[in-house]
């Protein structure tokens, strides 16, 4: 039986036979763990009442992953200059000197096998596809620095790569950029046991670091659907948002101190520890969210939470979109300091979570579900809390039907159904994604209007996301990349964005795909100060090219 | 009688007579409204009992603020430049042209009056004078940007001014610079009574802005001492930390958007209002704790919290310093997601608000003093929480003596022990101060080291400060400057505080009196990309000279 641990070690020792390999991001394995009895289940009638209910094990089961680890017979993935409109920057190209360079500076990792490379040419949605022919794996800032200070020497282009889970067509090359893995800089460097300042390498997987952390009773104060594969050093470099936005704010308060390397291969050592430094320009900033265009991070410095003694799920039916933003308030003003998630998704969503990953609804069918996270340091209180909230938002009507979980696995189950979609959406077909942010009373009402415009020329319009912190992840899937399609969509929903003074990208970043529409959410000024940054910090434009900055006029 | 209220008006209002006007930053006059029956005492024998005593009404009185509204008889600060050792640079001297280009820009607001010029040259620790001849006081962002374009051109230094609140002499012109106040742009732009989201103009004084929010069921995510004369633009230029750091975290993380003029007069608008948004790099962060030398903060998003449905305070006598990081720790893990305040004094800080303030010590005389606050959307739950770890701290002996209040003005009656400090060291003659980032475990340890290194040298050596931050404001009395004293505080301070690779300045920033020690805690890399930084943004310097970085080699 391959599980997704097992689906995990071939990403990253994959030597041969990857041709038709089809690797998505590594979800938690516990998120199949099942037990029969797993749901407290509410209902409009019996609100007061918790009901015990079954759960077939076989839905849960480890064999539910199998199928997406591998997908026999896809078609190789067009490559990005076929596809998209870009030239390649005079940029040199990679010499058996070169190489020899390399394999001096990290001797037995530079990789140039075919079959090793392609994975890493590939973004995991297969949306985008270069055609590096190699890839480095260092394993300290000094190898990275060195590799840098070659390839600024010799005006190589780079692409720093960590987990590959991007939705931007970020992590991969758009040519034969030299592919520049943290995956072996994975290091936990120290750990405070009383402040939870958590300081490693930045190729530490967040659920490794997660698991890590809540062994010393801390948590990661971000979490992501792709936590299995995804590294510290590129959540960090993307601003990764997440599950534990709402609760524990952005990155950019989290994360104290970063090591990066120049594109000049200069080592910037900012790796403090310390809540609070007002010593000068916050440099680290700079990088956080640059996309691996300002600099490669080498390390992390972040601060963790203490781990929540009680976690409350709660997985709600709602009649309508009114009725969710109604239940967001209620919850917001009720639960206060406790709310540590409100994520909603739509019908579709459920039906294809259902329908591609077999996962069963737990709750009545409804045209919206939302799945509400307490964590806080009292579980009697936070019990009493949200079953005040549960009976009031069930005796009002927000809500028709709802099941609640305190044990982890049941709340990894539910939590499943919410992160899981991405995968759902991506076995769907092929995927456009859109990742804004809006205000919330308009959050809904872009996909009604695209299930109008695009009619039976999609095959799926869905909405679902973080519906606490504004952001919508509107996704369309249809049977293959269309460019008519394409046309239909963009930029119709980058203005329809604007208009709302909205955000064309949330949390998912530009990349590759997104960086023409930066426009939308940024003003002229912006932007040329933006590339007058990237200018400073890396001159030859060696790093990341063709990625975050629309090219200059 | 003169009150506080009074006093701050005199501040905006100062036409004559400011010879010897010692003003300092408004504390909220409702700190000094007493009710004689305010205190929840425990002691250590009768820890589940609580007990209601008196607290004499005078020493809470309006009087007690109008001591230090106006010192007569101060000697006239000391000009900058005949104190340190600075050189001017070949900045323009502005003449009647610029005094008419202005007059153009902002009729009936530009200020030549000796007199009025006096207030804003010196800082509020009186500590640092500049010369300048001309305060300028836009309303809006377009005249910033005109006025700023005029000085560009012509060469001519700008001093941004918020409140004049700053620790490090950074609100003050160091020579003649053009002051450019944000006084004047006061008003709140739009709130959204969802999200919490409020857009201001820059000059809005934080208490306004917390009344603002407050009446609309949110509080600002940071507070300050200084909250009744400092300006949010301010605020964010030196990325103020304050009293609610631990629970709210950074402005980094709570600064929506900002509206800046750059040196050249060029409007930057990132003033979105969205949670997240990843397009393109955060330039905001840039001007965040940049202390206006990259950019006037003209403009600012800031998302609020929703106003906690309970507050408690608990004021803590404890015997040792070991004894208050235990208690830290107790706290830390016991209130959870409610904590959110956890400051320390030691016994001289109490003798001094005593002495200076005519505040009373409303527990058992100890030779250290905890400030906890919680704040949550219980009360029942909160209290219960909160009395349980009381009972704790004080049946193990941690805690000597506590008192506990949840009335909204003896909440403020015990803050104001704590806020007041500073206010309380300015009085006691000249202050060194310092703001240190170190590990908790070690906090208190130089405060130890200096009183037996400086001996009667210094009148008074305290600390006190953001424990829960690892934040120690380390602060030395003397009845004047002196340059033997500032020779055995520095570099000793910085090396000490480097060699536990602390931060030389947590939340104060570095302004103009700090500026050369910066490499204490960063190292060369870091400042030379800072200069460049500073160098693309404000070509010719003209944007706060002198301050945040040290000079170029």
């Amino acid at each position: 039986m391959r599980n997704l641990c097992a689906c995990r070690a071939v990403f990253f020792r994959l030597r041969a036979g990857a041709m038709v390999l089809h690797l998505v991001p590594r979800w938690s394995a516990s998120l199949f763990r099942a037990s029969p009895r797993w749901k407290k289940t509410y209902s409009q009638r019996a609100s007061a009442q918790l009901k015990w209910l079954g759960c077939p094990r076989s839905v849960y089961s480890p064999l539910a992953c199998r199928a997406y680890s591998k997908v026999s017979g896809s078609p190789e993935v067009m490559l990005t200059p076929e596809r998209y409109p870009v030239q390649r920057l005079p940029f040199s190209t990679v010499s058996e000197e070169d190489l020899a360079a390399f394999e001096c500076i990290i001797p037995g990792r530079v990789i140039t096998d075919p079959e090793q490379l392609q994975t890493c040419n590939v973004d995991w949605l297969r949306t985008v596809r270069g055609c590096s022919k190699v890839l480095l794996r260092p394993q300290t800032s000094e190898e990275v620095s060195q590799i840098l200070r070659h390839c600024y020497k010799r005006n190589l282009a780079v692409n720093p790569q960590g987990g590959n889970t991007g939705m931007v067509g970020g992590s991969v090359p758009v040519f034969d950029e030299v592919i520049l893995s943290t995956a072996l800089m994975n290091q936990v460097i120290s750990f405070h046991d009383v402040s939870g300042i958590l300081v490693c390498q930045a190729g530490c997987v967040l659920e490794e670091l997660s698991r890590y952390v809540q062994e010393r009773d801390f948590i990661m104060p971000l979490d992501l659907g792709a936590k299995g594969s995804c590294h510290i050093g590129g959540n960090v470099a993307t601003n990764a948002g997440g599950l534990r936005f709402l609760r524990y704010g952005s990155l950019r308060g989290t994360v104290l101190g970063l090591e990066v390397v120049l594109a000049d291969g200069t080592i910037l050592n900012c790796l403090t520890s310390l809540r609070k430094d007002n010593t000068g320009y916050d440099l680290k900033q700079m990088f956080i969210g640059s996309e691996g265009t300002l600099g490669v991070i080498t390390a992390v410095s972040i601060v963790c939470p203490p781990r929540p003694k009680a976690v409350n799920v709660a997985f709600l039916g709602c009649p309508g979109f009114t009725e969710v933003l109604q239940t967001f308030r209620t919850c917001k003003g009720q639960l206060g300091e406790i709310l540590s998630a409100f994520e909603f998704m739509d019908a579709e969503c459920m039906q294809l979570v259902g329908q591609h990953l077999h996962l069963t609804n737990p709750v009545q069918e409804s045209p919206f579900y939302v799945l509400v996270e307490t964590s806080g340091s009292s579980a009697g209180h936070d019990a009493e809390k949200l079953t005040n909230v549960l009976e009031q938002v069930l005796n009002s009507g927000l809500v028709i039907d709802g099941t609640m979980a305190t044990d982890q696995r049941k709340v990894q189950m539910l939590w499943a159904l919410r992160e899981r979609i991405t995968e759902a959406l991506s076995r769907d077909g092929y995927v456009f994604k859109y990742d804004l942010s809006l205000p919330v009373e308009r959050l809904y009402d872009l996909v009604i209007d695209l299930r109008t415009r695009l009619g039976p020329r999609a095959k799926h319009v869905v909405g679902y996301g973080h519906l606490g912190d504004g952001n919508l992840h509107l996704n369309v899937t249809a049977e293959a990349f269309s460019q008519e399609l394409l046309g239909a969509l963009e930029p119709y929903v980058y203005a329809w964005t604007a208009e709302q003074r909205g955000s064309v990208s949330a949390e998912h970043g530009l990349g590759f795909k997104k960086k023409n529409v930066l426009g939308y959410s940024k003003p002229p000024v912006a932007v040329k100060l933006m590339q007058q940054l990237k200018a400073m910090l890396d001159p030859k434009g060696i790093l990341n090219p063709y990625k975050t900055l629309p090219a200059r006029a």
